[in-house]
């Protein structure tokens, strides 16, 4: 008599291994999930060791381009960086997954899901949230006692050591349309990608082979507390510059302030699970609109670890050599800014009187 | 044999009551605690009805000035408002009160504190907040099945109905220094007060009497529900009103962009529970230092629920009566003021050609 | 031989009366621009007035309802209010009135604009930004020289003082979609309106009836001066208080967080006269996309200078009463509270020991 | 006959030189005054130049460790950082300068000023901002005219190529108290500096030799115009990596997000030259007590233009490895995950029957 049915978001290691049978032990039916968003992994022999620990069904599916284009996307537009430095790519995977995990529940009417995710992480966080939001009657499964395996370090699998990283760099040129990527170019091999998992893969593999976006930090989780992570993300990274870089050029500076304070606040959202809540979807429109003029290419080189902006250019550009030349005087009255300063300075004018306003 | 000694925040009341009764059998010593904040409570009969149902020992203690002083007047100098509405009474009391409560359970070596605090509201979580903020061992002793009485519903108890109070307004000057009130004076009977908890007691008196500061709200409980709040706080509502007139009058209009954006910050804080935290500490410390020019007297007439400002001075003013004037030029150009408005266009001016920009 | 044409912004006073006769006398062709945006004046007068003193040609013309659609209404939305305080009325029909300018300029091909705002206000700022803004090659005739009078000091026309009110509350309904007003029912009498510019002249009465709306206050001018300000704004203090109910009730709470934010810089950016900036346009949009759901009624009186929420009602409302009782456990698990609250405090758990964190 | 005296901001180059002859030639006493914030120049034959030129005095004054130590360290604390790139070195030397500028001209009774910063550029603001903050009478001397000489480019003058860097990496450890450097130390090497001047000089050899902290931006100046700027700051570079990283390490995360804000706001002021503002001063305090518990050390490498963290200790770390460990429950409970989910999911709940709320 089962006690109902569980879909497992299955790794295929270890711990969802051990949680696998662990579920079948207590009475469920066991569905295995195992999405892939670009890892390294067998996926044909995952699903034969689901299948022989007992899942019911398994699930294999391919969500890379569905990441790239709805999650990975929107973070390049937010420059989406979480206390200044890390880039959120496991962040922003959670919720593809998860969304993915509570369409099938709903589709095999199981009402269970379960995870291997610990409860002292944000993962487990950014699953749980997510499934409630997509599916609030949903039950999740906790394995705690289950969980004999230790967690896995992180390791740089991507990335090269920058010092093993070639001594010639690779110059790219990146181009943009509404803020998001849709051309690259290898400036010097002359071929391009323009498809958003190509393009996407083939940034981690440029950035990755010079050494690219590996950091070793702290950070808040969102239960208070801290933790080290050791991250790599080397097409994020390169996508991030030049990103920063486009859209500096082509928005105005009182949109770009507003807008920056959006993207943090977006941010943290997205590291602490809510990317399917009402003000993730609110600010996701908000950033989105922001990027309508954000278009134009991007020039840059990729080398011992480091991005290097070379130069842009831009149908949208605000910038305006005549204006801002030196040489030039142009419309531009010099007393206009020796106006601007003066009044800007009214303020720091005290009166030494005693001020007094009745009716 | 004890199972160990809670302290509890006795009301007086039935719930509580109830409480008090439900964990002397399941085997507890129990200390009430019955704080006096300012509410109409009979004290006396509030102890012995303690006593009678097996409180251990009964301390009921005066905290009022403490609750003034160290709550509501940072309060004023944050012009804390939550969700532009609220004037977060009951918020600032409740970390005041927990802190007795732990106080109390350290001094008598009880491992555990428990209130009658509902688990779907707010009061719970600032209870407890504050309690582990403190006292991190603390253990809180759930108390959810032995509530059957109702929730009281929250009347007006301190305000008039704005129909029924007098034709005739009372007008006060309220004088500050360091953004807190230090003299209130009845303009017309000449009579002033000059300590904290007098001159609060006075304020919520006579915005009593006026009918000031009854709200009907709808409002957004920490844990995401939104739940109906029907509050009166005349004088805090008195104090905000004198406070901002006498802010906007002294303070620099940068300085005050900031720190509004902090109250704002502190007002979430504090309704949240998070009073005794590192981030209300800091908070606490920010706005207390842009209070320092916020000194001067403000008149208002207090009518029909209606504050109105009157006038305000100032010995640290920055109002300038001959630089606003329209009549008189001073050392303000004119001129200043159009090359001021011509550099603030000058993002105005979008460039048609194509902007292109590579070392 | 003409100097070219100027179109003055005239108001039928003095002050534009004394410009149009300068600005004749120094060789320019002068066109007049009365707007009527709801003032107390005569018009038909005024023209003959402009005529008499040697204007080319008057246009006066009917902005009320584009006064009140395109730049109140939006101000409603986001609960528009500068320094805590003023409800920036003078400072929203400063571009709607500069709009109309300039395209009279465009059309009669004038090259200057002109306008009697004084250079140490608001106005001039507010003025000359959105010319600027609209065409950019504009040219402004300063009169700085021409302007002997005094400024008219700013009355109470509109608002009753509140002790003259009636002793009987009027009794409203408030109907919006999308965070706009869509009518307007006054219980009592059965009686309702339900277009924009009656809607506002209904509230602008009633509110004015009661004593509504007026303050006196300090603000900090764009310029860096303090200035006083004598205001009534009787229907949009009423907009206000029902609106920001209305959005409380509907609106996700952490959505209305963000929003606050976006509304505080909208309100500092239109009182300064950027309401044709880019930052302003993307704040529009923002705001206007968060009113999605704020919908419904809100029932309130008005009385003695005050604004009273008496209920509301919504069908997109969060509101969940079940959830919201404390009489029903329903789904909510009252332990869920206390993880909830242990998982907020964890932060609080200093170690003793030292950290260290090497790879 | 003088018309008076100047005190001019002088370079030693030909801008300034021409501006001096200028000067004199209207009829003005010239004193020039020469700071030392660390540039390649040589002071000997500048002042001769100056002399030679028709100066009547020349000052020429080391400010390289006051420029360190009350303008740079701050700045660390603050990660000040304006447009997520730009590290603030010529902002934050301009302040500095001209508060010294203004000393010599209120010693030596001057009431003019001048400078070689042009109209168009952010440099004229800031220096001008600076003194009417500090001498609030004085005038400035625009010399706009006399400036025939094209803007010199910015050259890369301290940071080698990354790709001419060495191959073998240095390894620095940064020991901070109170937020700022108190010590720096080459590993290998094992020499190490303690005075703020030293350590920034050596973080400058050190970050030079790698090619660290190279960019080349567009930049939104304060007047509204986009500009290129090509910089370089290597020592700066290396220490904001090395603060953030403390910082997250021993800062509590809400205090963090909420001094983020203040550092943002804090990098536009020091950009559009508001260093000695109110809301400047205002910041500086609030940030610097942010950092009374930023202390520890942190190690990194330096190579090939970038900077690897390598780890970091503290005596304040808030870090608790048996907490975050995966592997140890300790006193932190799983269900309580659970709960604290589970609220935060309590607003995704939506009802669909019509709310309703009145008295």
């Amino acid at each position: 008599m089962s006690k109902g049915t569980v879909v497992l978001a299955y790794s295929g290691g270890l711990d969802t291994s051990c949680i696998l049978v662990w579920l079948k032990e207590q009475g469920y039916d066991v569905i295995a999930f195992l999405a892939n968003i670009g890892q390294d992994e067998d996926f044909d022999s995952a699903r034969k060791k689901a299948e022989n620990l007992g899942a019911k069904k398994v699930f294999i599916e391919d969500l890379r381009s569905e990441f790239v284009e709805h999650f990975i996307l929107p973070a390049v537009q937010a420059n989406a960086v979480y206390e200044d430095r890390y880039l959120l790519g496991t962040a922003l995977a959670r919720p593809c997954i998860a969304r993915r995990l509570v369409q099938i529940a709903q589709k095999e009417q199981a009402e269970f899901i379960s995870h291997g995710a610990t409860g002292k992480g944000n993962d487990q966080i950014r699953f749980e949230l997510t499934s409630y939001a997509l599916y609030s009657d949903v039950k999740v499964s906790l394995v705690e006692k289950a969980k004999p395996c230790s967690a896995p370090t992180d390791l740089y699998l991507m990335t090269k050591n920058p010092d093993e990283a070639p001594n010639v760099p690779d110059v790219l040129e990146i181009e943009f349309k509404n803020g998001v990527p849709i051309k690259v170019t290898n400036v010097k091999a002359g071929s391009s990608k323009d498809k958003p998992l190509e393009m996407f893969m083939y940034l981690n593999e440029i950035g990755g082979k010079h050494g690219v976006g590996r950091i070793d930090i702290v950070e808040n989780r969102f239960i208070g507390m801290k933790s080290r992570g050791i991250y790599e993300t080397p097409g994020g990274t390169i996508l991030l510059q030049a990103h920063l870089d486009i859209e500096t050029f082509t928005m105005d500076k009182e949109v770009r302030r507003i807008k920056q304070g959006l993207g943090i606040k977006f941010s943290e959202l997205v590291y602490n699970g809510f990317w399917y809540s009402p003000e993730c979807d609110f600010l996701l429109h908000c950033i989105n609109k922001s990027q309508e003029n954000v278009e134009g290419k991007v020039q840059l080189s990729v080398y011992k670890g480091q991005v290097y902006i070379l130069g842009r250019e831009s149908p949208k550009s605000l910038y305006n050599e005549d204006l801002v030349s030196m040489d030039k005087q142009g419309d531009y009255d010099p007393c206009d800014a020796s106006g601007f300063i003066r009044v800007n300075a009214v303020r720091y004018v005290r009166i030494k009187s005693r001020g007094v306003l009745y009716s």
